[in-house]
């Protein structure tokens, strides 16, 4: 089922570091079927599931979470770079493999109780989306799940999870 | 028709600099209704043209250009921020208000005589959808239009744009 989309992604050595092999899903998205498809298999894996809003990680959890939100019918909630969003933000600051990061969402995104799921291009180490579990609690949303288009599963990434946490991809590596 | 939409738009004053006044398009992503009619009407604006892909400008640009090349159809094509595509990169630079930016796209994202839409959410003082417009004619693509959600009219931004420039948005302020 997601042969057409894995046949599109494709490896870049060396980026964007020396020694890591980057997938890039650019093609992916060129593709109309395989974009698609992707969206459409993400929306089938959710539909029985009450969700309020979806939320997007920039940059690419946005393309694949928009167009999710899109298809679902549903509202969709931008988990940005600090100093992006223009209202008033939460934030949260997160460990990289080298350094640290932070996310922000606007502090009205999500009423309290709402139901939001979550999407990411692609889980690796699995701090940033951990870090976005945490934001969209912290603001009072309930989390019905992670969402990613690849696993990068050597990286156990989900290990940084909360146990509880409903995690879906659409492809390993 | 876009009521609904420009109802969502908050002014933020003061952002990103004193005495700028930013239009906050998250109200419109969150809501569904108006995050849908937003979406149908750029499709059903664009239904009777030859379309082969829809090309987002980082980061807002992808959150419509996704979900309209999903309604629509279509490949879509990130034209990102420098640094953040991983494969063989065109890039351009181009003035802003202050100092510079640049934007890149993947050399291979458009083949030549294909063609191209290229959505934003806003537009401005012109100089990111210009640099985007050169961007794609770069690497072949036809740019059959330009398309925003918001327009600032009295930026004139358009002004900054080739004559033959298809313009189209959804609200003018």
């Amino acid at each position: 089922m997601s042969e057409i989309i894995k046949s599109k992604i494709r490896d870049i050595p060396d980026f964007p570091r020396e020694g890591i092999v980057f997938k890039d899903i650019t093609n992916v998205l060129k593709d109309a079927d395989a974009f698609k498809h992707a969206i459409d298999l993400l929306a089938k894996h959710f539909e029985k599931q009450h969700i309020d809003y979806i939320a997007g990680i920039e940059a690419r959890g946005f393309i694949f979470g928009s167009a999710l939100a899109y298809k679902m019918g549903k509202g969709f909630i931008p988990i940005r770079k600090p100093g992006k969003l223009p209202h008033k933000t939460e934030k949260i600051t997160y460990d990289l493999e080298y350094g640290k990061d932070s996310l922000e969402i606007h502090l009205d995104a999500v009423e309290p109780g709402k139901k939001v799921l979550i999407v990411d291009d692609l889980l690796a180490t699995g701090g940033t989306i951990d870090a976005a579990v945490k934001l969209v609690k912290k603001i009072g949303g309930e989390v019905m799940g992670v969402a990613f288009v690849v696993e990068l599963e050597f990286l156990n990434g989900r290990k940084r999870l909360p146990e509880d946490c409903n995690i879906t991809k659409l492809i390993t590596f």
